[in-house]
């Protein structure tokens, strides 16, 4: 392989991980369009979705391994194949979450609607978000939008502990409506972990381009920007 | 680097993994012993476990890549390295796993002690058995083994289904009970999880051995020992 073919390689891997993560960003919005809906058929195009996720994920590694077992990549560009690998299965986990919520969307076809005290349209944005900037700064090697998305991950957390005590609370005091504030409990639990997986990619990125392992540091997070979590 | 230097090097990493998840069963163990006795200073040891186990994956991630970039390896031991930053990843993610358990527990301290109709030490037992059979199918590189593993799974999760049917009822027809119903329930939740990681441990280890990728591929699932699942 030409040192030209190989970075055309390189270069499809990237674009195979945007193509998957814009799936991903589909497949949460529409779980959380069904959710707000009530709509079983979106539910039925999440699960469609989650396969050809599934499918990608095993050809990106394919192609990482082979690209790996065949060029035998020094530094750099080792670093970015290890990289495309894990944010692979991140993307993958991604499309997990976005089943699971649509799994729970399912469950409430017997429940009657009710007003919950947590904002999933407003969680899923945010999340969706990360998942899009934590694929823009692996696409762009852009250190700063991932760090950008750390600290988007403290505001999914601390909305998850909210959402965790107004839901639990509705348990207590109002019995009739338990099933559907474990719901919302488990939807807005997905969502969180969406953000996590958004923010292993992120550090993935960073350890691509700085060749630092950032994970498990928590003290590199930058201040979020107002607009961002506003 | 010799070829002998290189043998001991994968040899060592291999250990580092062994190491990891007799961690990462403790871990479990302890979380579970804590749900079980209440003893909060349990939780202390499970969240110091994980800091431990964060470190571990952080420097074996380092010397796999080391390894890739140093040696670059062929065909087998390409992927055996490739297995072990996945499984790396994996038992890390046991560790969190625990952790989220004995953050339950942390919060079940204001509750009245409650009988819940679900067998927590049973599934903490499977979970626990197999994350040791999945390390174990690697150490030996036994894909029958690996595949046994699948097969507990099934049990796990339909273990985690009962569960949940049974929690939900609580919660609706008890509902001064909601809150030991919901810590069971995420306790349940966290061991199927668990489960999932010694499941792609698992199938890393056939990726590995038989160089075949059997991830979302239900149909090599062996049928269970009774033994083991009984």
């Amino acid at each position: 392989m030409t040192r030209i073919r190989f970075q055309q390689s390189l270069d499809e891997l990237k674009d195979q991980l945007l193509v998957m993560a814009g799936m991903a960003e589909q497949a949460i919005q529409r779980a959380v369009e069904a959710y707000r809906t009530r709509d079983l058929s979106i539910c039925d195009l999440v699960s469609k979705g989650e396969e050809e996720i599934n499918r990608m994920q095993r050809e990106n590694d394919q192609t990482a391994t082979d690209l790996l077992a065949m060029e035998q990549p020094m530094a750099v560009d080792l670093r970015f194949i290890l990289s495309a690998i894990k944010i692979n299965a991140d993307l993958e986990r991604v499309g997990d979450s976005a089943k699971n919520i649509s799994d729970r969307v399912r469950t409430m076809e017997q429940m009657s609607a009710a007003e919950m005290p947590v904002d999933i349209p407003r969680m899923a944005s945010l999340a969706t978000e990360m998942v899009r900037k934590s694929l823009k700064s692996f696409i762009d090697a852009d250190a700063e939008l991932s760090c950008a998305v750390l600290a988007m991950d403290d505001a999914v957390d601390s909305m998850n502990r909210a959402a965790y005590k107004s839901l639990t609370t509705v348990m207590a005091e109002q019995s009739s409506l338990a099933p559907q504030a474990l719901n919302a409990l488990m939807i807005a639990r997905a969502l969180e972990r969406i953000a996590d997986h958004a923010t292993s990619i992120a550090e993935d990125v960073i350890f691509w381009v700085q060749g630092a392992d950032v994970r498990h540091y928590k003290s590199l997070k930058i201040a979020p920007d107002p607009h961002e979590l506003g």
